[in-house]
């Protein structure tokens, strides 16, 4: 069994783009195997490919080689890049949105891709996924170390953090991504249920934020002109139709409609607010 | 080579969901291909994904562990389990998605998960594909035997089965699927034709209907206010643009447009009856 | 590692139609890595279909089988074929939907499937991808020579080319595909970049037709009531939101918004005419 090459694009799958690199990959590393995270990021929409990379990475083998391409600036002067951090390396444009799945790791080092071997030729001005970055995966997944791809780098782009705000009595998050069911995933996370039906958040992007605990029953969300009263475990808890809190399965505060949609239900956005109100936060229960 | 996945779920492939099952699969059992029947069963519909289930699973290569998620009461009481039907095994919650498929077998015996050894923990409340029946899956693809998972349940809950009744000279069934080619798929099977322009009618869902023997040029079918006036072979015998009425691949009454969309022309959704206007059945074709 | 099989067709990813010819093929040849290219073809649109084919083929690994099932003929009298070209095998109803790839290889033979052994019994009326291609395809690849599997036949059914006119000062194309971005992708090609902002335009579907060399900053681009002043090489080369035409990854003549959609700004669709106005092509140029 070869490695395995993980795919993350806004190609959709309608072309024939994904299947291209596809086959490029085969050409090069043909006992790699390969898993789609998704094609159907919103087109140019780097945030939301940086976030659903934040959740998906932690869960696929060791040694998996993630190839990352939401890539708007594609032939202009953004980097291509590889980074390798702990068993993983990731190649994307350095564009940022290797920067929410980079931050879980105490460190990584980052290639400039410029050794042109390595690339498929000619390279195209419009299609670095196909002549850049696959061929690039695949040669990583069939065994070459990637400092003989490219030059060290320092650092990559870092996007803008989504927004999180703790006060005393009020946690404040955005709208961070819509799902395939229209559950609305909210930036308040990551929040593990504990005993006594308490939760503790641990802000994933701000290492300075403490964690907190949180009793779920004293809490209320509101999201635009909706309260909802308190967090549940899962869907089925509120009778069909009803609207639910709920701390999702990537440990971020969701509001969903039980077997409905909730983004249909309320007219939320992508970062709009929402307010997680959970009484007091009081020394006793910060640590 | 390893063994073989069928996944069929209602996730979509615009989030993550599906490659993070995928990686909790490749990460407990490298070799096993994974085949995707559909992730776009309509979100929550049950009886969708176990009609896809039932036609789709014979194809499948004996050894094949069908991993089927679609899961509105994930995290309350329904039972994720096991059923082992002759070459197959079968994951998914306890919830009818597999028993039309089981309906075809004459015995299956059937596992209640219990043994949380073989979940990913922790569980999450939410998200049972990722962290019990991707994991279960792969353990059973990679060898474990269905008994050292969990405990023995007798029997699984059983979908309504689809409307169909057989009088002297009419046969009425329901839409049961409408598929991307806005073809419209009745639950009048299964069909078969024979020798000298007949058919013969198993009807699959109930095995005291005895099998009925029609004669097709015969034969009107009525949806909503279209009537139909013969059974085709194929949608190339009417002309481009013309409903046509055939039996379809997996042996139901289909009703279509050649190159059209048969949804689009007439006003008809899943549950409306559809009718099959056969004539006379008599002592001599009825066997 | 086995081979591999490049599926391409129409029959969407909602249904279980991609899932049981997948299944049909790893009964027959399990060693075969399955790669799709897309199953998101319009439905029944033949020549995108072939447009598809034609510019993904080149970057598969030697060996391939195209699978190829766009079939608005299913089950009349249009025959399945197998073609050898290359390094390549191709199996697909002989619709036309071969022809634009086939038409860049300097020969290729062809069988028809008349040998029943290697189909799918029984062998349905409207759904030969899962009972004559996808068997067959599995065959191939598993190692079977294709003139053990029906008789020759001479030649291919020809789609008519897409329309591309060279006069004096203007090349006249069409639009012959818009990709999930909304870029609109013409018939004028294959176009590659030379120095000194130089392209050559070399007709990829007329032999007869000379390659033109054309200076990039004397062109204009037209598109219904659109002219825009210059071909440039990357989508960001223009500030956000602003229309670009440039030559595209597979050298076609793209008209693009810099991240967004061209074919939401222009109301342009398939087939209609895009103009490329290059001044003059003088002696020198044309070579």
């Amino acid at each position: 069994m070869g490695g395995t090459i993980a795919m993350l694009t806004d190609f959709g799958t309608s072309d024939n783009y994904v299947g291209m690199m596809k086959a490029v990959i085969g050409s090069i590393a043909p006992d790699t195997r390969i898993i789609d995270i998704s094609h159907n990021i919103a087109p140019q929409h780097v945030r939301e490919g940086a976030f659903a990379l934040l959740n998906a990475h932690t869960y696929f083998p060791t040694g998996t080689v993630f190839l990352v391409v939401i890539d708007p600036g594609v032939g202009t002067t953004r980097t291509p890049i590889a980074a390798q951090a702990g068993d993983y390396t990731f190649v994307a444009p350095d564009n940022g949105v290797l920067s929410y799945a980079l931050s879980q790791f105490d460190s990584y080092h980052v290639i400039s891709l410029t050794d042109t071997d390595y690339h498929r030729q000619p390279v195209s001005h419009t299609f670095h996924g196909r002549d850049i970055f696959a061929p690039v995966a695949a040669h990583i997944s069939a065994g070459i170390a990637i400092e003989t791809i490219g030059e060290p780098q320092s650092g990559i782009m870092q996007l803008p953090r989504p927004y999180l705000s703790i006060e005393e009595n009020t946690i404040i998050g955005e709208v961070i991504h819509i799902d395939h069911f229209g559950n609305i995933i909210s930036s308040i996370g990551t929040i593990r249920w504990n005993a006594e039906d308490r939760l503790t958040l641990t802000p994933i992007f701000d290492a300075n934020n403490p964690p907190v605990r949180i009793l779920a029953d004293e809490t209320s969300i509101q999201a635009g002109q909706h309260t909802i009263n308190r967090l549940h475990l899962t869907y089925g808890e509120v009778p069909r139709g009803e609207l639910v809190a709920l701390v999702g399965s990537n440990g971020f505060l969701e509001i969903a409609v039980n077997q409905g949609s909730a983004s249909e239900r309320l007219d939320v956005r992508i970062g709009d607010r929402i307010q997680l109100h959970i009484g007091e936060i009081d020394a006793t229960v910060r640590y």
